[in-house]
């Protein structure tokens, strides 16, 4: 009789949204956790849950900085993700997304770990094709104030790819759309977050422009079903799948395609807070509002025969029971 | 009376094609140079006349380590610039983007120095913009076989834009279009020092596709010309140039809009060289061949009072007796 032993899996950004839920998700399997983070967005209120689970390990650190262990699997998400956070420094959100991916590359190529590395609709940039598929190059102002992060963003996805080319690293990407639930950042300036916490303190629910403008959303517990699912893909599978649709490296678009406009999301965050006596309010739209963007699933379902299955009805009443529980008095 | 001490400049990349002009032309004004060079692609045969010159300093050194000195100004072209260099080491070729750019603007930063980067034409990618203005975005892939270069220096672009936001750090960009003269790199495959060693050589010229396709050519010291230019015009007139034309940091296009065909370039080339007995063949033309691709130079017209004033017939004569002095036998 074989032992199996459990699965050692590092996760980069592991105290933020996405990489809490994540960790969860792989300690649930049965896999022993390191979890990296330096605390900049991420939080250790989203992994208190987790600690005091053996195979969790918390390491402090940043990403920057060259980091050595034994891993079969690398999930890479460190990076802020969140405008108001990755413009307070710019510089070190460069840094994140390029050294981040060159330290955990290099560490997948020296151990032979596979590596996952979340890559963003970001780096669309404001896309001149709808909706968007992993084969759309994007429209991305190199200059900007919000180029840090997508131009960050790209050149990681442009080093994975050539670390697999070069060294044949055992990489896979995902391109995350909108994604929102429980351990969002309350103050991350995203529209869920904002219409959640600004009704939870009975103030005036912001909408910029008519409210008419439409946003995907992403429950993320159906992203990280496709990240798990797309790790769990052999290298080999990949390959083929590159090779059949003429990508550089194995990419593909996890979002939820449907679509709601502004003041739905508004109208249904009241709904489920009827104690609130927030009101809608109107605001002019900023310059530098995020376009409109909604993926192409096709080749998530086509490798991974994955698609969203949590309702927005669902996912919203979750992630205002969290902002209630966790920061209303 | 005052005495004027000398300005005191570093080159990185000086040893190569252009940064060997430019060493050239500042120590002709009276400069102190130091060119700080790898060698990957450059070539000490480049800077073999500075050398005797006590205000030429030549250093081995990588740019992806940092380097410190006091400077006035800082010229950061080290990068391999052609296909065929890029591609043999796509990972460091990012690095050498990325974290050249760092430990630069980490230098300029700390020690006040003014610093033009030289960005390309290259981040327009396949544009779909003719011809090409600073304010267009570009159309590059992120994942493919020259995305190592275009995301490359795409990133370092925001990088400077983001260390002047958030430093105050005086950086200026250069967008090259297609430049050539003599020291190119004789095996840099591209169409110019292709069809000067394959005419010296007396064998085929070789031409992909029919010949009818257009490329710029800008003679180097045109460029180093624009370059010079930029880099004495103080910070606040950039400040009001970024202003005035809605850029992220200042930025021109320096190229030759005149518009070529590569069979014209072919026939000129053999014009040159009567002694030779090659002949033009056609080969098909390959999927991943450059793209057309055309400067418009309305901003540095303005900004600089310049425009190109070497004809391609003079231009390519000095080059292809570079070419037949240096390798033929």
């Amino acid at each position: 009789m074989s032992v199996r032993l459990p699965k050692k899996i590092l996760v980069t950004g592991g105290a933020g949204f996405l990489g809490s839920h994540l960790c969860r998700r792989l300690l649930a399997e049965g896999a022993e956790v390191t979890c990296l983070d330096n605390l900049f967005t991420g939080s250790k209120r989203n992994i208190g849950a987790l600690t005091a689970n053996p195979a969790f390990t918390f390491v402090l650190h940043d990403v920057t900085q060259p980091y050595r262990g034994q891993f079969d699997e690398i999930y890479n998400l460190a990076c802020p993700a969140s405008p108001i956070h990755y413009q307070k420094n710019p510089v070190e959100t460069v840094k994140t997304s390029v050294l981040g991916m060159i330290n955990m590359l290099d560490l997948a190529r020296d151990t032979g770990a596979r590596l996952l590395h979340t890559s963003t609709s970001e780096i669309y940039g404001d896309p001149l094709v709808h909706p968007q598929v992993e084969s759309y190059w994007g429209n991305v102002n190199t200059i900007g104030i919000r180029s840090c992060y997508d131009e960050g963003k790209r050149v990681a996805e442009t080093l994975a790819a050539d670390y697999r080319r070069a060294y044949g690293v055992d990489v896979r990407l995902v391109r995350i759309f909108n994604t929102y639930g429980p351990n969002m950042h309350p103050q991350d300036g995203r529209v869920i977050s904002n219409f959640a916490m600004q009704a939870l303190a009975n103030a005036p629910i912001t909408i910029y422009g008519d409210g008419s403008q439409t946003r995907s959303f992403q429950y993320c517990d159906d992203l990280i079903e496709a990240m798990v699912r797309l790790m769990a893909k052999p290298k080999a599978e990949l390959d083929a799948f590159c090779e059949r649709h003429g990508l550089g490296t194995p990419v593909v678009n996890t979002g939820n395609p449907g679509e709601y406009t502004i003041r739905e999301l508004a109208e249904k965050t009241l709904a489920l807070l009827p104690d609130s006596t927030s009101r809608i309010v109107y605001a002019p739209l900023p310059g530098d509002d995020p376009k409109r963007r909604k993926p192409d699933i096709t080749l998530a379902k086509e490798l991974l025969g994955w698609e969203p299955q949590v309702p927005l009805d669902e996912g919203l009443a979750k992630t205002i029971d969290y902002f209630r529980t966790t920061f209303s008095k």
